[in-house]
């Protein structure tokens, strides 16, 4: 029996959230389908952040309506308050992604509140959701700069464990843990996230890390020894925070799938399918830096993927 | 008290192995000299293969001779037989890093030698060195491709075992185990280093790591949980293997620099002298690929070197 492992594919909002091109909803919506066909299910798709702020999501309703209906798919939308929480609701997703920073400075800077002034959002988004589409949409307590911040420079693991506490008591389905900036290390994400499951129980917990500074497999690696099952990942390494100067992105998807393959995890990603649908999105934005390394090196002669290797 | 763990720069010898640009001796001898100014001593200066065959290191007596003076270095030398050896230990250099591959097939392609002459190879060195050089020149046995091959696919953990043991009863001073190729993950380097360093008892083993495809810090973190503390790097990641395409090259020094200290270690290295020097290798060598995520992502503010933050 081969042990899986998840990843969650974030290219279409997290990815897209820095790009100087404005990708047409069809083609957003044709990554999700063919990221699913990849055999990758979990898509995050849109982010329902007001377009004024990032005009690359004024298709959001769109994009979430059809992807959410994408055969085998387990759609999930970014809401940074309650009224996207709504209008991500009202578009037929799987799951709400709130977000909320660790560090009170990028929470203020980031969404213009504080960390209890979001709390009690998220309380408002539960409410609203228990009234609307309760057993029908699960709601995600993201907590960025859970590692450290570009701004406040250190974030104290407690404030971390208190916030992911308040999530769960104020009823958030899952944790994403984030490393924002890309300032986690492999000993400081051994410790957070063995804390973190062991407040989280039985709801899970997915780890969201940038490769800003090399170290994001290396990471996963110590999440993956710490108990966690599910990474946030984004096709070619795409994506970074406007408050993380020089970052390069959200670990890659094709070389963390073959990573977690070469570890004995199944994935159930087809690493060749995603490669040719990064030549594809690579095409349809002309200038930007894409990462990873699977992409040039390719496959190693030997690799298997695991539940092949297992038989 | 802090734990140590060290880098030996391999720059000067298996970065410039590949590069289009001849870098004049004063060059190489001036990146020698200001990597153990930047705090790391162990610096591989140059390789005497046969200039025919790799013209950049024509100048090998001459570098390995200025470098091996330098105060401070602990300077070694690249040798692939018996004639190389004998001029890098008349040069002056500290110790000569003598290499096979694991890979049988590999071995032929490289040095057109079989193992077993590969290693009767290295046992007439060791009677040279005994000869003319008894306690002043180390030795060390190199194993390329011991985490497999881009010709032969799979090497057997039992082959590259069976070099280990033969290279420490021949005499060598020190192991270096080599994923030439970047097919290791951290779960078969865990498993090959735990019982390299038990093979090994107290002699000195240190990893050779390429960032092929993307794992190289990974792998880096599951040696030192095996307990390896030396690791090869070279400066903004450059070189490769002519047998690996697509090779992104050696795991970057000021990045594993950065995972080591934060992960406790001292490594006694300076990373913003370092990216210093880096700025001016890479205005000497146009046109290269550089690798590394420090040297644009920046050290986090959060950062301090594992010595100081121990007080």
């Amino acid at each position: 029996m081969v042990e899986q492992a998840h990843l969650r594919e974030v290219g279409p909002r997290d990815g897209l959230q820095m790009v100087g091109t404005i990708l047409p909803a069809e083609r957003k919506i044709d990554w999700c389908r063919r990221t699913v066909a990849a055999g990758l299910h979990r898509v995050e798709v849109t982010s329902f952040v007001a377009p004024s702020v990032v005009p690359q999501f004024a298709d959001a309703a769109e994009v979430a309506r059809v992807a959410a209906a994408v055969l085998g798919i387990e759609a999930s939308a970014l809401a940074p308050n309650l009224k996207g929480a709504e209008r991500a609701i009202a578009s037929g997703v799987a799951a709400v992604n709130f977000v909320m920073s660790a560090s009170e400075a990028h929470n203020l800077a980031n969404v213009r509140r504080s960390r209890t002034q979001s709390l009690e959002e998220f309380a408002r988004i539960v409410v609203h959701r228990d009234a609307v589409a309760s057993g029908r949409v699960l709601l995600s307590g993201c907590i960025a700069t859970s590692f450290g911040c570009t701004i406040a420079g250190a974030v104290p693991e407690a404030d971390v464990l208190e916030i992911a506490e308040r999530y769960l008591a104020i009823g958030a389905d899952e944790l994403i843990i984030a490393d924002t900036v890309g300032y986690a290390n492999p000993a400081q994400v051994r410790g957070l996230m063995s804390r973190i499951l062991s407040i989280a129980g039985d709801r899970p917990v997915t780890c969201h890390f940038h490769d800003t500074r090399g170290l994001g497999l290396a990471n996963v690696v110590s999440a993956l020894e710490a108990g966690v099952r599910c990474f946030d990942t984004s096709l070619a390494g795409l994506g970074g925070c406007p408050f993380a100067p020089g970052a390069s992105g959200n670990i890659d998807t094709e070389d963390t799938a073959y990573l977690l393959e070469s570890l004995g995890f199944d994935t159930g990603v087809d690493i060749a399918a995603l490669l040719e649908l990064r030549r594809d999105v690579e095409s349809w934005l002309p200038g930007e830096q894409f990462g990873g390394n699977i992409a040039s090196a390719g496959l190693p002669k030997t690799y298997r993927p695991a539940a092949l290797a297992a038989r």
